[in-house]
Protein backbone atom coordinates (compact mmCIF):
# COMPACT_ATOMS: atom_id res chain seq x y z
CA UNK A 1 0.00 0.00 0.00
CA UNK A 2 1.36 3.30 -0.99
CA UNK A 3 0.54 6.34 1.24
CA UNK A 4 1.12 9.97 0.13
CA UNK A 5 0.44 12.69 1.98
CA UNK A 6 -0.76 16.14 0.15
CA UNK A 7 -0.37 19.56 1.98
CA UNK A 8 -2.59 21.72 -0.32
CA UNK A 9 -4.99 21.19 -2.91
CA UNK A 10 -2.77 22.98 -5.11
CA UNK A 11 -0.27 20.02 -4.34
CA UNK A 12 -2.69 17.12 -5.87
CA UNK A 13 -1.62 15.53 -8.53
CA UNK A 14 -3.27 13.30 -11.43
CA UNK A 15 -1.33 9.84 -9.70
CA UNK A 16 -2.41 11.24 -6.36
CA UNK A 17 -6.18 10.26 -7.23
CA UNK A 18 -5.80 7.64 -9.90
CA UNK A 19 -7.03 4.18 -8.14
CA UNK A 20 -6.53 5.87 -4.83
CA UNK A 21 -8.62 6.72 -1.77
CA UNK A 22 -8.76 9.74 -0.84
CA UNK A 23 -8.81 10.82 3.06
CA UNK A 24 -10.02 14.59 2.94
CA UNK A 25 -8.66 16.58 6.37
CA UNK A 26 -9.71 19.92 7.79
CA UNK A 27 -9.00 19.24 11.17
CA UNK A 28 -10.21 23.02 12.21
CA UNK A 29 -13.02 22.41 11.53
CA UNK A 30 -15.16 21.33 8.20
CA UNK A 31 -14.09 17.82 8.55
CA UNK A 32 -14.61 17.50 11.99
CA UNK A 33 -18.13 19.50 12.18
CA UNK A 34 -19.25 16.46 9.48
CA UNK A 35 -18.08 13.37 11.45
CA UNK A 36 -20.11 14.93 14.51
CA UNK A 37 -22.61 15.74 12.46
CA UNK A 38 -23.12 12.41 11.39
CA UNK A 39 -22.23 10.93 14.42
CA UNK A 40 -25.23 12.59 15.86
CA UNK A 41 -27.20 11.44 13.32
CA UNK A 42 -27.93 13.46 10.53
CA UNK A 43 -28.78 12.19 7.53
CA UNK A 44 -26.38 13.72 4.78
CA UNK A 45 -24.00 16.82 4.82
CA UNK A 46 -24.28 18.49 1.18
CA UNK A 47 -21.34 21.02 0.96
CA UNK A 48 -21.14 24.66 -0.95
CA UNK A 49 -18.38 26.68 -1.36
CA UNK A 50 -19.76 29.80 -0.44
CA UNK A 51 -22.67 31.12 1.97
CA UNK A 52 -25.38 32.28 -0.86
CA UNK A 53 -25.05 29.02 -2.71
CA UNK A 54 -25.43 26.80 0.43
CA UNK A 55 -28.70 28.96 1.46
CA UNK A 56 -30.31 29.03 -2.21
CA UNK A 57 -30.08 25.31 -2.15
CA UNK A 58 -31.19 24.80 1.50
CA UNK A 59 -34.10 27.08 0.26
CA UNK A 60 -35.45 24.74 -2.43
CA UNK A 61 -34.84 22.18 -0.67
CA UNK A 62 -38.54 20.40 0.94
CA UNK A 63 -37.34 18.72 3.77
CA UNK A 64 -36.17 18.51 7.51
CA UNK A 65 -32.83 20.84 7.01
CA UNK A 66 -30.11 23.00 8.69
CA UNK A 67 -28.09 25.84 7.47
CA UNK A 68 -24.35 25.93 8.54
CA UNK A 69 -21.49 26.84 8.05
CA UNK A 70 -19.36 29.95 8.57
CA UNK A 71 -18.10 33.26 7.49
CA UNK A 72 -14.58 34.71 8.74
CA UNK A 73 -14.51 31.51 11.28
CA UNK A 74 -18.16 32.61 12.78
CA UNK A 75 -21.76 31.96 12.03
CA UNK A 76 -23.15 33.67 9.49
CA UNK A 77 -26.38 35.78 10.19
CA UNK A 78 -29.58 33.46 9.94
CA UNK A 79 -27.44 30.60 9.79
CA UNK A 80 -29.00 27.31 12.17
CA UNK A 81 -25.68 26.33 13.28
CA UNK A 82 -22.07 27.68 12.79
CA UNK A 83 -18.70 25.31 12.10
CA UNK A 84 -18.40 24.37 15.82
CA UNK A 85 -18.50 20.24 16.11
CA UNK A 86 -19.68 20.20 19.20
CA UNK A 87 -23.33 21.95 18.71
CA UNK A 88 -24.15 19.39 16.22
CA UNK A 89 -26.17 17.39 18.92
CA UNK A 90 -28.44 14.35 18.12
CA UNK A 91 -31.54 16.68 18.97
CA UNK A 92 -30.29 19.49 16.24
CA UNK A 93 -29.00 17.27 13.67
CA UNK A 94 -30.25 14.00 13.99
CA UNK A 95 -32.45 12.97 10.48
CA UNK A 96 -31.71 16.32 8.85
CA UNK A 97 -30.34 17.19 5.84
CA UNK A 98 -27.21 19.99 6.49
CA UNK A 99 -26.81 22.68 3.93
CA UNK A 100 -23.22 23.17 4.67
CA UNK A 101 -21.01 26.41 3.55
CA UNK A 102 -17.53 25.78 4.26
CA UNK A 103 -14.25 27.04 2.78
CA UNK A 104 -10.99 25.22 3.00
CA UNK A 105 -12.23 22.00 3.41
CA UNK A 106 -14.81 22.13 0.75
CA UNK A 107 -12.61 23.77 -1.67
CA UNK A 108 -10.22 20.15 -1.12
CA UNK A 109 -13.03 17.95 -1.05
CA UNK A 110 -13.62 19.77 -4.74
CA UNK A 111 -9.78 19.08 -5.98
CA UNK A 112 -9.78 15.91 -5.36
CA UNK A 113 -13.80 15.08 -6.40
CA UNK A 114 -13.79 17.48 -9.72
CA UNK A 115 -10.46 16.59 -11.73
CA UNK A 116 -11.13 15.91 -14.98
CA UNK A 117 -7.51 13.80 -15.35
CA UNK A 118 -8.38 11.33 -12.98
CA UNK A 119 -11.02 10.35 -10.45
CA UNK A 120 -10.19 8.49 -7.51
CA UNK A 121 -11.84 5.47 -5.89
CA UNK A 122 -13.57 7.34 -3.16
CA UNK A 123 -12.96 10.60 -0.77
CA UNK A 124 -14.03 10.90 2.87
CA UNK A 125 -14.18 12.88 5.57
CA UNK A 126 -11.20 12.35 7.97
CA UNK A 127 -9.90 14.07 11.47
CA UNK A 128 -8.47 13.18 14.42
CA UNK A 129 -11.92 12.47 15.83
CA UNK A 130 -12.15 9.27 13.55
CA UNK A 131 -8.49 9.15 12.60
CA UNK A 132 -8.13 5.16 13.57
CA UNK A 133 -11.52 4.43 11.87
CA UNK A 134 -10.42 6.53 8.55
CA UNK A 135 -7.49 3.89 8.66
CA UNK A 136 -9.75 0.84 9.13
CA UNK A 137 -11.21 1.68 5.58
CA UNK A 138 -8.21 2.40 4.07
CA UNK A 139 -6.80 -1.27 5.60
CA UNK A 140 -10.38 -3.25 4.70
CA UNK A 141 -10.29 -1.93 1.36
CA UNK A 142 -6.16 -2.40 0.34
CA UNK A 143 -5.98 0.61 -2.15
CA UNK A 144 -3.38 3.10 -2.17
CA UNK A 145 -3.77 6.06 -0.44
CA UNK A 146 -3.78 9.73 -0.62
CA UNK A 147 -3.83 11.93 2.86
CA UNK A 148 -4.87 15.43 1.53
CA UNK A 149 -4.48 18.67 3.74
CA UNK A 150 -7.11 20.96 2.89
CA UNK A 151 -4.67 24.21 4.67
CA UNK A 152 -5.79 27.37 5.74
CA UNK A 153 -6.41 30.46 2.96
CA UNK A 154 -3.63 28.71 0.75
CA UNK A 155 -1.48 27.80 3.74
CA UNK A 156 -0.47 24.82 5.11
CA UNK A 157 -1.74 23.72 7.91
CA UNK A 158 -0.33 21.68 11.07
CA UNK A 159 -3.56 20.50 12.47
CA UNK A 160 -4.06 18.73 9.41
CA UNK A 161 -0.56 17.83 8.80
CA UNK A 162 -1.14 15.88 12.79
CA UNK A 163 -4.16 14.83 11.59
CA UNK A 164 -2.65 12.63 8.78
CA UNK A 165 -0.26 11.79 10.63
CA UNK A 166 -2.37 10.10 13.49
CA UNK A 167 -4.02 8.36 10.08
CA UNK A 168 -0.35 6.95 8.75
CA UNK A 169 0.25 6.09 12.42
CA UNK A 170 -3.15 3.79 12.61
CA UNK A 171 -2.12 2.26 9.40
CA UNK A 172 1.24 1.25 10.69
CA UNK A 173 3.55 -0.46 8.01
CA UNK A 174 2.79 0.19 4.67
CA UNK A 175 5.17 1.12 1.44
CA UNK A 176 5.49 4.61 0.94
CA UNK A 177 7.69 6.65 -1.48
CA UNK A 178 6.73 10.42 0.32
CA UNK A 179 9.06 12.40 2.75
CA UNK A 180 6.22 13.90 3.97
CA UNK A 181 4.33 10.87 5.03
CA UNK A 182 7.34 9.88 7.69
CA UNK A 183 7.32 13.23 8.37
CA UNK A 184 3.43 13.59 9.58
CA UNK A 185 4.02 10.67 11.14
CA UNK A 186 6.80 11.92 13.23
CA UNK A 187 4.59 14.72 14.20
CA UNK A 188 1.50 13.03 15.19
CA UNK A 189 4.23 11.32 17.56
CA UNK A 190 5.23 14.04 18.97
CA UNK A 191 2.55 16.12 20.33
CA UNK A 192 -0.05 13.04 20.11
CA UNK A 193 0.25 13.31 24.19
CA UNK A 194 -1.09 16.78 23.84
CA UNK A 195 -3.30 17.28 20.97
CA UNK A 196 -5.00 20.13 22.50
CA UNK A 197 -1.83 22.16 23.04
CA UNK A 198 -0.49 21.44 19.61
CA UNK A 199 -3.76 22.70 17.63
CA UNK A 200 -3.30 25.90 19.84
CA UNK A 201 -0.49 26.41 18.26
CA UNK A 202 -0.91 26.26 14.64
CA UNK A 203 -2.15 29.12 12.16
CA UNK A 204 -5.98 27.54 12.29
CA UNK A 205 -6.21 27.42 15.93
CA UNK A 206 -4.96 30.89 17.02
CA UNK A 207 -7.63 31.80 14.08
CA UNK A 208 -10.41 29.90 16.32
CA UNK A 209 -8.77 31.21 19.96
CA UNK A 210 -8.79 35.14 18.48
CA UNK A 211 -12.91 34.52 17.92
CA UNK A 212 -13.10 32.66 21.44
CA UNK A 213 -13.46 29.53 20.13
CA UNK A 214 -11.47 27.38 22.09
CA UNK A 215 -13.90 24.41 23.01
CA UNK A 216 -13.64 23.92 19.25
CA UNK A 217 -9.88 22.90 19.47
CA UNK A 218 -10.74 20.87 22.00
CA UNK A 219 -13.29 19.33 20.69
CA UNK A 220 -11.10 18.47 17.31
CA UNK A 221 -8.00 17.36 19.34
CA UNK A 222 -10.19 14.16 20.94
CA UNK A 223 -8.23 11.47 19.13
CA UNK A 224 -10.79 8.62 18.31
CA UNK A 225 -13.40 9.61 19.93
CA UNK A 226 -16.25 8.67 16.76
CA UNK A 227 -16.06 5.07 14.33
CA UNK A 228 -17.86 7.28 12.06
CA UNK A 229 -16.16 8.24 8.73
CA UNK A 230 -18.06 10.28 6.20
CA UNK A 231 -17.89 9.30 2.52
CA UNK A 232 -18.65 12.25 -0.22
CA UNK A 233 -20.43 11.17 -3.61
CA UNK A 234 -22.35 13.26 -5.89
CA UNK A 235 -22.67 16.89 -7.03
CA UNK A 236 -22.52 18.85 -4.66
CA UNK A 237 -20.61 16.64 -2.53
CA UNK A 238 -22.55 15.25 -0.33
CA UNK A 239 -21.50 13.12 2.90
CA UNK A 240 -23.02 9.82 4.08
CA UNK A 241 -22.07 7.74 6.60
CA UNK A 242 -19.46 5.02 5.56
CA UNK A 243 -19.41 2.48 8.33
CA UNK B 1 11.05 39.41 10.79
CA UNK B 2 8.72 36.79 9.03
CA UNK B 3 10.06 33.52 8.02
CA UNK B 4 7.96 31.29 5.44
CA UNK B 5 8.47 27.99 4.51
CA UNK B 6 7.56 26.75 1.09
CA UNK B 7 7.90 23.14 0.33
CA UNK B 8 7.80 23.27 -3.60
CA UNK B 9 8.32 25.97 -6.17
CA UNK B 10 4.51 25.66 -6.89
CA UNK B 11 3.36 26.94 -4.04
CA UNK B 12 4.78 30.01 -3.96
CA UNK B 13 2.58 32.76 -4.07
CA UNK B 14 3.47 36.71 -4.22
CA UNK B 15 3.51 37.32 -0.96
CA UNK B 16 6.27 35.15 -0.69
CA UNK B 17 8.37 37.11 -3.38
CA UNK B 18 7.51 40.62 -2.61
CA UNK B 19 9.91 42.44 0.01
CA UNK B 20 11.43 39.33 0.70
CA UNK B 21 14.91 37.70 0.72
CA UNK B 22 14.86 34.09 -0.49
CA UNK B 23 17.11 31.21 0.10
CA UNK B 24 17.11 28.08 -2.19
CA UNK B 25 17.66 24.96 -1.02
CA UNK B 26 18.41 21.71 -3.26
CA UNK B 27 20.16 19.92 -0.38
CA UNK B 28 21.11 16.65 -2.39
CA UNK B 29 22.97 18.58 -4.85
CA UNK B 30 22.43 21.63 -6.19
CA UNK B 31 22.50 24.08 -3.93
CA UNK B 32 25.24 22.30 -1.82
CA UNK B 33 27.07 21.95 -5.03
CA UNK B 34 26.89 25.64 -5.64
CA UNK B 35 28.04 26.70 -2.38
CA UNK B 36 31.40 23.93 -2.53
CA UNK B 37 31.83 25.20 -6.03
CA UNK B 38 31.95 28.93 -4.44
CA UNK B 39 33.64 28.03 -1.63
CA UNK B 40 36.41 26.52 -3.21
CA UNK B 41 37.36 29.51 -5.70
CA UNK B 42 35.05 29.21 -8.78
CA UNK B 43 34.35 32.74 -10.58
CA UNK B 44 30.74 32.09 -11.11
CA UNK B 45 28.01 29.33 -11.72
CA UNK B 46 25.70 29.90 -15.01
CA UNK B 47 22.51 27.91 -14.18
CA UNK B 48 20.56 26.14 -17.17
CA UNK B 49 17.37 24.07 -17.33
CA UNK B 50 18.96 21.35 -19.47
CA UNK B 51 22.36 20.08 -20.78
CA UNK B 52 22.00 21.28 -24.17
CA UNK B 53 21.29 24.93 -23.35
CA UNK B 54 24.26 24.37 -20.88
CA UNK B 55 26.21 22.93 -23.40
CA UNK B 56 25.44 25.97 -25.98
CA UNK B 57 26.11 28.98 -23.93
CA UNK B 58 29.72 27.02 -22.77
CA UNK B 59 30.74 26.14 -26.13
CA UNK B 60 30.05 30.04 -26.79
CA UNK B 61 32.20 31.40 -23.43
CA UNK B 62 35.86 32.33 -24.63
CA UNK B 63 36.80 31.82 -21.14
CA UNK B 64 38.15 29.29 -18.50
CA UNK B 65 35.17 27.01 -17.61
CA UNK B 66 33.83 23.93 -16.60
CA UNK B 67 30.65 22.14 -17.86
CA UNK B 68 29.08 20.40 -15.29
CA UNK B 69 25.51 19.16 -14.20
CA UNK B 70 23.45 15.99 -14.04
CA UNK B 71 21.27 13.31 -15.74
CA UNK B 72 19.65 11.17 -13.72
CA UNK B 73 21.44 11.81 -10.92
CA UNK B 74 24.56 10.91 -13.50
CA UNK B 75 27.53 13.13 -14.66
CA UNK B 76 26.32 12.99 -18.32
CA UNK B 77 29.22 11.86 -21.27
CA UNK B 78 31.30 14.22 -21.64
CA UNK B 79 30.68 16.80 -18.93
CA UNK B 80 34.06 18.17 -16.95
CA UNK B 81 32.07 17.26 -13.60
CA UNK B 82 28.83 15.93 -12.10
CA UNK B 83 26.65 17.17 -9.19
CA UNK B 84 28.95 15.86 -6.41
CA UNK B 85 30.30 18.23 -4.21
CA UNK B 86 33.38 16.87 -3.22
CA UNK B 87 34.32 17.29 -6.77
CA UNK B 88 34.69 20.67 -6.86
CA UNK B 89 37.76 21.31 -5.66
CA UNK B 90 39.92 24.62 -5.88
CA UNK B 91 42.32 22.42 -8.25
CA UNK B 92 39.67 22.27 -10.72
CA UNK B 93 37.38 24.99 -10.23
CA UNK B 94 39.12 27.51 -8.92
CA UNK B 95 38.75 30.90 -10.92
CA UNK B 96 36.84 29.17 -13.47
CA UNK B 97 32.65 30.08 -14.90
CA UNK B 98 30.69 27.08 -14.27
CA UNK B 99 28.13 26.15 -16.72
CA UNK B 100 25.46 23.96 -14.45
CA UNK B 101 22.78 22.12 -15.77
CA UNK B 102 20.36 21.40 -12.57
CA UNK B 103 16.89 20.20 -13.06
CA UNK B 104 14.90 20.73 -9.13
CA UNK B 105 17.17 23.47 -7.72
CA UNK B 106 17.17 25.32 -11.10
CA UNK B 107 13.10 25.00 -11.46
CA UNK B 108 13.25 26.95 -7.34
CA UNK B 109 15.78 29.49 -8.45
CA UNK B 110 13.63 30.29 -11.92
CA UNK B 111 10.24 30.42 -9.56
CA UNK B 112 12.15 32.72 -7.21
CA UNK B 113 13.29 34.74 -9.47
CA UNK B 114 11.32 35.01 -13.04
CA UNK B 115 7.59 35.70 -11.57
CA UNK B 116 6.19 38.84 -13.12
CA UNK B 117 4.06 39.74 -10.37
CA UNK B 118 6.60 39.74 -7.93
CA UNK B 119 10.43 40.08 -7.54
CA UNK B 120 12.34 39.32 -4.17
CA UNK B 121 14.91 41.69 -2.76
CA UNK B 122 17.46 38.86 -3.00
CA UNK B 123 18.18 35.20 -3.94
CA UNK B 124 20.36 33.16 -2.70
CA UNK B 125 21.81 29.24 -2.93
CA UNK B 126 21.54 27.87 0.93
CA UNK B 127 21.74 24.35 2.27
CA UNK B 128 23.04 22.61 5.55
CA UNK B 129 26.49 22.96 4.35
CA UNK B 130 25.84 26.73 4.77
CA UNK B 131 22.58 27.05 7.20
CA UNK B 132 24.14 29.32 9.74
CA UNK B 133 25.93 31.76 7.05
CA UNK B 134 22.67 31.83 5.29
CA UNK B 135 21.05 33.35 8.13
CA UNK B 136 23.48 35.80 9.26
CA UNK B 137 22.42 37.28 5.80
CA UNK B 138 18.89 37.32 6.55
CA UNK B 139 19.87 38.55 10.15
CA UNK B 140 21.99 41.32 8.90
CA UNK B 141 19.38 42.42 6.04
CA UNK B 142 16.44 42.88 8.92
CA UNK B 143 14.00 41.83 6.10
CA UNK B 144 11.26 39.06 5.74
CA UNK B 145 12.29 35.90 4.98
CA UNK B 146 10.95 33.05 2.26
CA UNK B 147 13.01 29.83 2.57
CA UNK B 148 11.97 27.80 -0.53
CA UNK B 149 12.49 24.11 -1.03
CA UNK B 150 13.26 22.50 -4.17
CA UNK B 151 11.66 19.06 -4.28
CA UNK B 152 12.34 16.15 -6.02
CA UNK B 153 10.48 15.47 -8.95
CA UNK B 154 7.44 17.57 -7.66
CA UNK B 155 7.18 15.23 -4.16
CA UNK B 156 8.07 16.96 -1.40
CA UNK B 157 11.75 16.81 0.01
CA UNK B 158 12.61 15.69 3.44
CA UNK B 159 15.98 17.05 2.71
CA UNK B 160 15.14 20.74 1.71
CA UNK B 161 12.78 21.06 4.85
CA UNK B 162 15.60 20.15 6.87
CA UNK B 163 18.03 22.46 5.47
CA UNK B 164 15.43 24.68 5.68
CA UNK B 165 15.06 23.91 9.46
CA UNK B 166 18.62 24.60 10.15
CA UNK B 167 18.71 28.24 8.55
CA UNK B 168 15.51 28.56 10.87
CA UNK B 169 17.28 26.97 14.18
CA UNK B 170 20.11 29.42 13.57
CA UNK B 171 17.96 32.82 13.11
CA UNK B 172 16.74 32.59 16.72
CA UNK B 173 12.95 33.88 17.41
CA UNK B 174 11.17 35.76 15.10
CA UNK B 175 7.34 36.16 13.51
CA UNK B 176 6.08 33.77 11.63
CA UNK B 177 2.37 32.98 10.78
CA UNK B 178 3.78 30.05 9.17
CA UNK B 179 3.15 26.12 10.39
CA UNK B 180 5.78 24.49 8.45
CA UNK B 181 8.82 27.30 9.69
CA UNK B 182 8.19 25.60 13.60
CA UNK B 183 7.44 22.06 11.34
CA UNK B 184 11.08 22.69 9.96
CA UNK B 185 12.50 24.08 13.16
CA UNK B 186 11.28 20.95 15.05
CA UNK B 187 12.15 18.53 12.17
CA UNK B 188 15.81 19.39 11.91
CA UNK B 189 15.88 19.78 16.08
CA UNK B 190 15.04 16.02 15.91
CA UNK B 191 17.54 15.16 13.11
CA UNK B 192 20.38 17.21 14.19
CA UNK B 193 22.57 14.59 15.93
CA UNK B 194 22.74 12.05 12.74
CA UNK B 195 22.00 14.22 9.45
CA UNK B 196 23.56 11.78 7.44
CA UNK B 197 21.67 8.96 8.43
CA UNK B 198 18.16 11.16 8.65
CA UNK B 199 19.26 12.13 4.91
CA UNK B 200 19.58 8.93 3.67
CA UNK B 201 16.13 8.19 4.08
CA UNK B 202 14.64 10.63 1.50
CA UNK B 203 13.34 10.15 -1.56
CA UNK B 204 16.83 12.10 -2.68
CA UNK B 205 18.83 10.44 -0.44
CA UNK B 206 17.48 7.07 -1.39
CA UNK B 207 18.09 8.51 -5.02
CA UNK B 208 21.63 8.91 -4.20
CA UNK B 209 22.20 5.99 -2.68
CA UNK B 210 21.09 3.81 -5.86
CA UNK B 211 23.77 5.23 -8.32
CA UNK B 212 26.49 4.71 -5.39
CA UNK B 213 26.73 8.56 -4.47
CA UNK B 214 26.66 8.11 -0.35
CA UNK B 215 29.64 10.30 -0.51
CA UNK B 216 27.56 12.84 -1.55
CA UNK B 217 24.94 12.47 1.08
CA UNK B 218 27.74 12.79 3.70
CA UNK B 219 29.11 15.66 2.27
CA UNK B 220 25.50 17.69 2.10
CA UNK B 221 25.21 16.71 5.57
CA UNK B 222 27.97 18.46 6.64
CA UNK B 223 26.63 21.47 8.99
CA UNK B 224 27.95 24.86 8.40
CA UNK B 225 31.04 23.95 6.89
CA UNK B 226 30.89 26.44 4.72
CA UNK B 227 30.87 30.73 5.54
CA UNK B 228 29.96 31.25 1.95
CA UNK B 229 26.72 31.66 0.37
CA UNK B 230 26.02 32.09 -3.28
CA UNK B 231 24.04 35.28 -4.70
CA UNK B 232 21.84 34.69 -7.72
CA UNK B 233 20.96 37.13 -10.35
CA UNK B 234 20.79 38.05 -14.06
CA UNK B 235 19.43 35.54 -16.82
CA UNK B 236 21.01 32.74 -16.57
CA UNK B 237 20.36 33.08 -12.75
CA UNK B 238 24.33 33.17 -11.84
CA UNK B 239 25.39 32.65 -8.91
CA UNK B 240 28.67 34.23 -6.97
CA UNK B 241 29.78 34.99 -3.75
CA UNK B 242 27.77 37.34 -1.48
CA UNK B 243 29.99 37.00 1.48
Amino acid sequence: MIVDVVLLPDDLRLEHLSGRIVFVFDVLRATTTMTSALAAGAKEIRTFDTLEAAETAAMAFDGRKLLCGEKHTLPPPGFDLGNSPGDYTPEKVGGKTIFFATTNGTRAIHAAMNNPGAKPIAVYAAALVNASAAAAIALQEKEDVTLLCSGSDGQYSGEDLIGAGAVVHALGEFTSNSDMTFLARAVFSAVRDDLPAALRQTYGGRNNLRVGLGKDIDFAARLDVFQTVGKLTGDPATARVAK
